[in-house]
């Protein structure tokens, strides 16, 4: 024990404004035994190839164990830059060099070094509205304001972001999540995806491409990122979805200004990410094993995201509406008049978890609506626990 | 390209302060062929233990392969830090419960959110002088001033100190290297260890304890940490110097207060760090691994420490100062009048690296010393490298 310690330790603003996540708390209650949870975000442990990485370790370690163990490059491994350079330009046409690329801690270190570099604090810049709520810590994380635009079926509205222009014309850049957006599993349609870089490079806003779940499409034509019609563009990718998201690894690909001031906050941050991870990540790219397990993830959660949607069918009352994703992880479930905080704890003695609506606004509006993810749940588990759903929705009426 | 690209972007206040770290662009000059560095810090290779990391991983992937893959908990996986707390007990005297550890990416982020969560951008706080580098870009990286204290062969001088904190009462927290200080190699003595908690305790005010060499004891005996003489101290481990920085994984061991903030700073900065690494870091510390590299790795560096110092005494003019530590990593090598940075342009032509003294003060003054790591090169590049850098103190005279 402290020979004399301080009444009340003082810390900074910061740190007295910043919460916990709604999630991350989420994920104590989870671990309850019966819990059926759509709460996290979290891939189906069956989607993560065991037995490719096993062989990728050994491996890797017998021949670059040296290498990685050691402390790696800032801007991480230099074969898996190249490696995700060539499966960018192949897959999405985007055409960046491999020193446009700067290996992340998760994508979470990404969004949290974006809002850094480009805000100061009191600054704003604008998202979606829903938006992820990891962005929405990280931002906050560095005192940035956000201001929310409207979305619709096609995506960010364009005639709301003119409009909240008018009033908000300097925002240090705009955010958006367009494939199977987090939360609301919505696409931004080719049209919008052009309209909002027209806006932007009118005005010289940088645009934040933020694109976990691109590579997970069940149906319907690929629509093409904002980074290949726009190299300006900062796009932010992530192994978490394809891989693993144990081994903390994201990327952001961007012009050389933007990556040199990343390097250079990252080296703050925490010097490199984990050489162990990249080494696995480069094989898994190189070796054809990433080409082989997505067709593998998205059969996963094709079924998976059909047999929610039928359970809803079955189960929920004919006034909640909700989102039909061709891709991604999530569904967002709205009821007009409802208040998802307030059923919150009633569904948790239910034994179902949802993360509430309003933890995706920065302000914390929309109570009407709930985001579930279908990718985690075993296929009677989310037809259970849509059936309490269901029953709640009932049982409170409104 | 892009359409219609900003001229030139503006990016944030802390973005354009912000420097890269000297060290980090040696590392480029340090792949030169024939290049013998002694600037970097980095562990020994040899001093991987490559086999036991692959029973180890072969085994936690079997066993643990779907959590391990898996997002894990902010604060690190629990078992984990049920071994730390138990460890910390045998081996230092630390009772601190296993909620009282948070794992970090490396002991870099542990730093930057250690700056964080106690400094408003422009506070104070107090460092020794000279002081770990990495440390100065964590702080700065959050926009806070470093008063430097001087030191002596017993570490910080706690005469300098109170004077200091006459001018300077206030500093949000006092950070310190007790043990085979990076980078001057210096212990601090029990007697100063104890001063310095009195006087931190008299004012309330937090130290900070960083011990990422503790274990790399070569000679002498054993001086207790601050925070197994006061559990208010927050202490910072690591596992990069015991076990791989590859795999990126630190650790901080505080009371609950500061443990809380560090949770949710982290969730804004990573989410959490690799599970992957963390289950690695379980079994190496219960199954008794770590124990038993250990002592290897200190025959490997004491051998090395000899070698070095036994070159000064061959190659060094009479006039070269230097330290005799007892472990850790680094020698801190002073020549009156010389100047450091002049001379570092000729040591690169010469084929030898070091880190120039002035990188280790906040404002750059001291161009009179050098570090020398001794750990990583092999023992035929410690004799030449000392040998080229003693060929250079005689021709560049002061």
């Amino acid at each position: 024990m402290s020979m004399n310690a301080p009444a009340k330790r003082e810390f900074s603003i910061l740190a007295n404004t910043m919460k916990p996540s709604a999630i991350r708390l989420l994920l104590k209650v989870a671990n309850q035994p019966d819990m059926i949870s759509f709460g996290g975000g979290l891939p189906n442990p069956e989607s993560f190839p065991l037995d490719d990485v096993r062989k990728i370790f050994d491996e890797q370690l017998a021949k670059n164990g040296k290498k990685m163990l050691q402390y790696g490059a800032t801007e991480g491994l230099e074969s898996l830059n190249v490696a995700l350079s060539k499966r960018l330009k192949d897959k999405e046409g985007i055409k960046s060099e491999p020193t446009e690329i700067i290996q992340t801690t998760g994508s979470q270190e990404a969004l949290y070094m974006i809002g850094k570099i480009f805000a100061n604090p009191g600054e704003y810049v604008i998202t979606e509205a829903p938006t992820y709520v990891g962005t929405i810590s990280a931002l906050k994380g560095n005192g940035i304001r956000m201001i929310g635009v409207d979305m619709d079926h096609y995506g960010m509205r364009m005639d709301a972001l003119r409009e909240t222009l008018k009033d908000r014309p300097n925002p240090k850049f705009i955010y958006v999540i367009p494939n199977f957006q987090n939360p609301s599993g919505i696409t931004m349609s080719l049209e919008r995806r052009k309209e909002l870089l027209e806006i932007a490079n009118e005005r010289g806003i940088t645009i934040i491409e933020d694109d976990p779940y691109g590579a997970l499409r069940f149906a319907g034509p690929h629509v093409p990122t904002l980074k290949s019609m726009d190299n300006d563009v900062v796009y932010l990718g992530t192994f978490s979805k394809v891989l693993s998201p144990g081994i903390r690894l994201g990327y952001v690909v961007a012009p050389h200004d933007v990556i040199e001031k990343l390097n250079v906050a990252k080296q703050a941050l925490d010097l490199a990410s984990s050489s162990v991870s990249e080494y696995i990540a480069e094989a898994y790219i190189s070796g054809g094993y990433m080409e082989k397990q997505i067709p593998k993830i998205i059969d996963l959660y094709r079924e998976k995201r059909d047999l929610m949607i039928e359970s809803f069918g079955n189960y929920f009352p004919e006034d909640v509406e909700f989102t039909r994703p061709n891709g991604g992880m999530f569904l967002w479930v709205t009821r007009r008049g409802a208040n998802t905080d307030s059923l919150f704890e009633e569904a948790v003695r239910q034994k179902v978890l949802y993360v509430v609506g309003s933890a995706f606004y920065p302000d914390g509006d929309n109570h009407e609506s709930m985001r579930l993810n279908f990718t985690y749940s075993s296929n009677e588990n989310i037809v259970e626990g849509v059936k309490r759903l269901g029953k709640l929705f009932e049982t409170t009426g409104k």
